[in-house]
């Protein structure tokens, strides 16, 4: 039985503002989770991701399979004792990084071979295994193992991966239920990728299921914006309004925001930490690359507006500096900005839905974030 | 007028347990200061740095002075205000380095001429300029230029720099008169190489001078580890009673607590922040190198007596993990750890001292880290 809980407290139009009960904390919705891929965000340990205000981290099943194993973890108590996180962890299955092995994987209907990218050793993911290391891990929210394709894809091989996630999915609520000690819940993913009707019929049959939330997945995967946001406004709304609604893998600040719009509630992406790493900083006026040599004398925080651990102490010029002198600092500073910036940023969505005000917030982040941006926001979980 | 009060609050032997107050605040004697070379701890912000429990940040000169340059700094408000730390600071000269250079500087009697490593432009430093710099910085304390000889070295050689420091001293003291607004501190360094009657001279002719603290210098330059000690034991005792004595660039605990014994109350290294970022980790029970396999299933904290942002929430196995994995914050959390050990260790001398137990504490540390440590003292701080 999951421990998971979620209800609405408020509505504007298909947004909704709501509480996602872990077995480790609330979670309040929409909400943002920073990537700590291997365990920890790029640059932050646990208390310092707390210190930006994240709610819930996510992890990734397949790297962390990788390194240094799954069994380890459990050994050392689980993903919690491990990681030293005490919020909600949710695991990515991995499933899009397994997929985007290429060569390197063999996939069938059991589920997919694959090889280690980094000692070679052979392994293999099925929709029961991965449930099941997820449930050993004591993650809070499990994903179930999906079928990624890539973009562009014809409709016949879309449909087919579409409807073996579905057949996954089925196998994975049934090894779900032979976890009963496990109090963490299990996702959904909807697949099917940028066609309506396959789109469509996958979350019909997923929404038909006893999952815990619904997860939209196969989005960020190299394709126009425009294309991603109509499966967005396609197919969040409908899902089934009583559980949590999941973007995987985007995006911007304009992507987010559009999402919220649509009813998403939960995000991820590697966006704010890897953008900062390579000195690329969202503030409230847009993104800065704080290595052009215009900072090099500018006395400001990064973000007037923001009350990072960077900005609080900071000036641009300080960053530049760090960043040209390449000390990992720089880093440091810049991922917790971004990240208490996407933090921040979703804490105002939902504090406009609870004033009845995100039509126009909306807006003008899109507006905002839609002008300027070619920042990729691919992302290490699909 | 130098804004700097040193007193005195306690003594065992020649150890001395004091408080130095200066512009920015007060530093308990004796002190560690972590080594911000350009303005920062590589790995942690000024926040992080004031968590770890330091009380006052060293930074350089000659790294500044390449890059941003000094009147950036000061455009930007000065030091403190550019680099977000609010505590005292002192910037080493930048001697050592200069001097460090080989063929890339001149030495004459007017000061050093060198090139830029990052753009081959042509700089100079003056007993003189290198006061001014650290007057218009903005330092708490500011060191004089001297001239720091490598080891091995002839006495005629050795003569010669002590002989030159020393004019230079007295030129740096005419200089620091000429900024009166300025209410930092300047200190004289000790050189004479490890030739004794060099080292006493040098002592007792600076300690003529009213330098408001004085330095011992040209230690830890690659000798072996009964040359800097005996220098030590030597001169610090010797140093004017009422004014700080700072040994630059050492070392590991045994070090600071054979100098700590002979009235030495400052201290700097890279030596915690260094060895983290290459996995080597200061503990209560020595050093750990953590990449090694036998940590990869330790569940204890780095030191279990340690009370760091690291130590508090993970364990050997998951830091193994991130260093292996190659994350970032691996490093983050190893420098926290380490800087956090070194502010602590110095604490447990200080308290030592303060309820006369310093010889035995002295004695166990020693014990503990000179049957070990192999690891390279050498500095960037001469």
């Amino acid at each position: 039985m999951s421990g998971l809980r979620f209800s609405v407290s408020s509505t504007e139009g298909t947004a909704r503002r709501g509480v996602l009960v872990t077995p480790h904390g609330e979670v309040q919705t929409p909400a943002f989770m920073p990537v700590g891929t291997l365990g920890a965000v790029k640059g932050l340990g646990p208390e310092a991701l707390e210190e930006c205000g994240a709610q819930v981290m996510l992890a990734n099943l397949y790297h962390l399979t990788l390194r240094p194993g799954i069994e380890r973890i459990a050994e050392l108590g689980g993903i919690h004792a491990w990681t030293g996180w005490r919020g909600p962890i949710l695991t990515d299955s991995g499933g899009f990084q397994v997929f985007s092995l290429g060569d390197l994987r063999q996939i069938d209907e059991q589920g997919v071979r694959f090889r280690s990218v980094h000692d070679g050793s052979r392994l293999r993911f099925t929709p029961e295994s991965v449930v099941a290391s997820q449930a050993f891990l004591g993650v809070d929210v499990a994903m179930v193992l999906d079928e990624c394709p890539p973009w562009p894809i014809g409709e016949a091989e879309a449909e087919s991966a579409q409807q073996r996630t579905h057949r996954w999915a089925v196998r994975s609520l049934e090894e779900r239920s032979r976890h009963d000690d496990w109090p963490g819940a299990l996702f959904a993913i909807v697949q099917g990728s940028f066609y309506p009707e396959l789109r469509a019929r996958a979350a019909s049959e997923l929404a038909a299921l006893p999952f815990d939330g619904f997860a939209i997945g196969g989005v960020s995967v190299g394709e126009e914006k425009s294309l991603g946001r109509a499966v967005v406004s396609q197919i969040a709304p409908g899902l089934p309004a009583d559980r949590p609604r999941y973007l995987m893998g985007v995006g911007t600040p304009a992507d987010i925001a559009f999402a919220v719009r649509h009813g998403v509630d939960l995000f991820d992406c590697v966006l704010p930490s890897r953008n900062a790493r390579h000195g690329t900083l969202f503030t409230s006026g847009g993104t800065l690359r704080i290595k052009n040599a215009r900072f090099a004398t500018d006395p400001r925080p990064v973000d007037p507006e923001c009350s990072c651990v960077c900005c609080r102490r900071v000036s641009r010029a300080f960053l530049h500096h760090l960043f040209r002198s390449g000390e990992i600092t720089a880093k440091v500073l810049a991922t917790a900005h971004n990240v208490r910036f996407f933090l921040d940023f979703v804490g105002q969505l939902r504090e406009a839905l609870a004033s009845g005000c995100l039509a126009a917030t909306v807006d003008d982040w899109i507006a905002l974030y839609d002008d300027e941006s070619p920042t990729s926001s691919s992302s290490e979980s699909c």
